[in-house]
């Protein structure tokens, strides 16, 4: 297993959906940043509540505990321990997930690799549970990238085919996604979109989407090509997601089917600095952030435990058998990956900022 | 910059497009791995041959030198260096590339990082022809996998709109598609994608598309969750690839649209082994191999140098200026990027095969 | 700052020496070990009770904490993160730290380093107190390495210029050395040892020592040469315990002296394998284990905290000042380092077991 | 193999003794620092020159080529490859090594670990020939950190025996030490250092010593406690150089010996900033710099490769053996690694320079 994210902005993150705790490690943070507890809690409690009808029925207090690294209300340099207890657990209906595994989970190629000492419990490692880990880290990073005025958002742009319209000013997304369940700005589709989530769910099924993070005031630069690419560490932080099967930036796919007189972004001089006319790069070239707004977009699959009966095979038994999941599960992961896509969009410009040096060692 | 993929298997990059050469240093490649020069060469003419009408005028011989790490004929531990030395260049046309910076090139941001420094002839490190050190490693990559009997392809599934039919049938693929200098495995897409590449270039402009990697015989179990999933260092090392705007697996972006229930992978036995009845996880569950085929596909956008007059601005003046690009350009740079996505897809489930502890440390 | 060892068995430390608590986290550990609390908590107390009249008066009760990774007493795969809570914490004496610099002490570097916002307190992160984290983990990694029947000791060998003599059994070592409080395996030296910390102690002064480590029956050929040596990964691990000022490996040092004729071991058959006479290269040769017994020592400067007046200077007024360091200090820490060196040895073999597959992924 | 040091300022080296080349490839350095061959160069020369009678017969040009990463006699942040062609190789010597393990030599963990594939002609990747390569990066480095005003060097302070006096000026020891062959300052003892290496070549043996590396102008910080520290970074790089086997800071291993309160160095002002009245530390506290001169030493064995019969196995037949080793040998190779750990004490701060913001990532 290899669970960190960054090379100066160091995050590994720790802790199983059914175990004691989940928990992330930061390492490389810069000293003299100031952290109060209620800025991670509120990242935390914006991913606990986005949900829609067919939402989960475990609740999860998720108390944030500072363990080390902070003193006096600011970041010391040293590693910061974020951890939330897991207390309302309830594995009983994972036993038999070692001999039938669920489709669409990693039971079947887990149980191979870790030789059948995994804790499959909740889904264990492989949980989206563990995705708090990185809104904490997030959160921290957030604060980090403030210091150099970088402000990231992520919100619903699609669900169930449901698509949203593209918001006229990024200053309003936020605010508008945060002010319904499924995490959209605009609100007549979000209300497509929960109606669609709940009707899957009534269906004893499961619907996916499309999240899009954005980045603002990103300083030219960012990435560290030609491997550490600003899409590359990008994707590979989103695909850390479970459930993520996509990602593009900018026009994406679409890009396949342009014409490059259509698709190239012509420079133009804005304000005094350097911008384009068009933004299909979303806001990258050649691995490097052209100050313009990042975009990236995240394909998330319809959740995988749904609640009817799936054919798999009896591991023990090399048969065929069928396999009713009941645990307890979203309809729709997606509004709760919106504030995990932000954090991982966090957590990669905050180590690209560092490797940039664009953010000192010490922030005052 | 950050020139280096792999963990184990470590490869690093070096040389610019108007340099004196492109290089490939691998670190941690196997003892005992039989490598022929022309193994490495074929890669290198397969790449170079794939075009269409509209193709650079650039010619390289690119005769590998392999300067390290064998002995005998075979690996010895030790790191290999591989390079191709650049014959055939004129820099001409890059002369105001560092005032004019070309839409949709990375020269701007570029300029920035490095603060006028870099060497910007023919795309300096930013150049597709850095590609051919990914091509050159992909090849010793490939011969190590072998080993594994895994193996690898990659093919053009969509130019310009024009889409490939799903192929029936794997172990056709790859000469199909060698078969054109598209490398469509669909003969009769193929033809129209070159017909659309033609017209491109007739109308000094560019097209783009996508290509799909596929790995065959993969262990169950390949990737390092929860950070290091095989998915996301996949899509790290396409997104290296200069003109990559997406990457998805398996069902991807159209996952976003489907239920659960027509999504998830029914598990069944087949040939005594546990497989899925269909395979819209594109062979990776939980950031894991599942022993299906794997498929990754990977987003081109058209290429950005077309002999138009495109608007730019002049960073010395910040004015507005215009801007043709002369140079040597390929209307469509897929059917070259064909083998390096089938090179990287190589690389990266070397280094995966390596941390598993599948494949040995020295092999006989 | 960087707090992690090893490329694949990870480990990372966190927490301060007045903080809520030290911890550690280990990536990579291979499935089904299995871990018993008492194996790790056997190790903290060795490490406790390992002192002498001149001890701290600090007393932590020190119950390790298992937060995630084991599943049923295995090792799962998943990191593996343990911990103790710090309860006996009298932060009074560092008060002044800040501005008065301790000589021999990390604080002056520090501060100016982390900008005045590092956790002073008992030292923070630069107190011995920080290595009962590395002992917790090496014990993990002694479990590891049981499974290759590597076995691990180290041994006090000098204190105060007393002089332990060889000891003519490894076997035996790890008894002796565990049968008295400085941890030396000669009980006449650990008599004078203990009385010259005793003397030191009552002349508020202190000493330092060497401490040997040795590991047997390690297969040939562990180390990454050229550059992550066996030795020089052993060393860059000893640096990182607290008041180490030279490392050294076999004749070390006083092979400067040697002829090459005396230094160089002639290689033998001995019970059916290749062994050499002697042992000058200390178990390592080109940067690899020879299978000889490996042979490290480490040399630990007097504890930097006297209760003696001492000349510093006022980082405030920059003026010439005297302190008198109060706190609760132990007038030779080597004793307490005798199982940190081990566990250090312990996390760089286990990290090059890995790295060279003689461990696999999952042990049985 | 791993065959890279540092974070940021990554060097990776490759190429064998008796192979094309011996290469190293730079990645990281930054942008705008002006490179001349001949800063390369000299470094190279200084290195070959390095000798005594004892000399080896072999003769090597070592014109250095720059394959990339400059421009315009800058660099331009992209990975800087340079190299030097093998010429005078005769390998006839090495032909029985595979099978005749030479005493003292990697041979025989090296055939183990590689399963005889390693190319051992001229001790292939564990020759000291290899060390050219961390010469000609180090001359890179040192221009960089000429940049911060870090001055580095070297110099002979023990061979066989003979101990120089230490230097009342670091000024003059660079000159000193160049002034004779075996790169000592102190001119009396380099007359007795040479005679003893005569000495010793004649009666067909060989010696050792120690060699002192000196920094001086360090900031205060340098360093990323607690597990990458200053002392554990340069420990892990002299390690890599052949032959090494000791490495202490300051005081080191007579700090054992001392009490707290001789080895402690009292805090005063000197010239308006904080320095210390001693330099017991060597410049390193907590694993950080202080702002003193940083002072290590590294211990030297005696030359393996003697020019008498010496007892060995046969590897094939598992039978007692002996080896007369033929080749062209240093008896002495200290001199000629003085520019060697010179230069890795660059390569190391270099990359903590870097990792702690001091030096930018374009240079002007």
């Amino acid at each position: 297993m290899s669970n960190s994210l960054g090379t100066l902005f160091r995050v590994t993150t720790f802790g199983e959906s059914h175990g004691t705790c989940i928990g992330v490690l930061i390492d490389g943070c810069p000293a003299g940043v100031m952290i109060r507890p209620e800025d991670i809690q509120n990242e935390i409690e914006y991913r606990r509540a986005g949900k829609a009808p067919g939402s989960t029925a475990r609740v999860e207090e998720d108390r944030v505990e500072i363990l080390s690294g902070l003193y006096d209300g600011y970041t010391t340099g040293a590693p910061i321990c974020l951890l939330v207890h897991n207390r309302d657990v309830d594995s009983r209906a994972y036993e038999t997930t070692r001999r039938l595994p669920r489709p669409g989970h990693a039971d079947f190629p887990g149980v191979v690799k870790y030789g059948g000492f995994g804790d499959l419990r909740g889904g264990g490692r492989f949980s989206g549970r563990v995705t708090v880990a990185y809104v904490m880290a997030g959160a921290v990073a957030e604060r980090v990238l403030s210091h150099a005025h970088i402000e990231l958002l992520a919100h619903t742009v699609e669900i169930a085919g449901v698509v949203a319209q593209a918001p006229a000013d990024w200053s309003v997304v936020r605010r508008n996604a945060g002010a319904n369940l499924v995490r959209c700005a605009d609100p007549a589709a979000a209300e497509a979109m929960a109606r669609a989530i709940e009707r899957a769910a009534e269906e004893r099924d499961s619907v996916g989407g499309v999240i899009e993070a954005v980045a603002l005031n990103l300083p030219v630069g960012l990435g560290e090509p030609v491997c550490d690419t600003l899409e590359g560490e990008l994707a590979k932080a989103y695909f850390a997601i479970p459930g993520v099967k996509g990602v593009e930036f900018g026009s994406g796919f679409t890009a396949a089917r342009k014409r490059g007189s259509e698709n190239n972004d012509a420079f133009i001089i804005q304000d005094g600095v350097v911008a384009t006319a068009t933004n299909n790069a979303g806001g990258a070239l050649g691995g490097l952030s052209t100050g313009m707004p990042l975009l990236g977009r995240v394909a998330v699959k319809p959740t995988s435990s749904i609640a009817r009966p799936q054919p798999t095979v009896d591991l023990e038994t090399m048969e065929s058998a069928m396999l009713e999941v009941r645990g307890r599960h979203d309809a729709c992961i997606v509004p709760r990956a919106v504030p995990v896509v932000e954090a991982m969009t966090a957590l990669v410009l905050c180590d690209f900022a560092l490797r940039a040096g664009i953010i000192p060692r010490v922030l005052r």
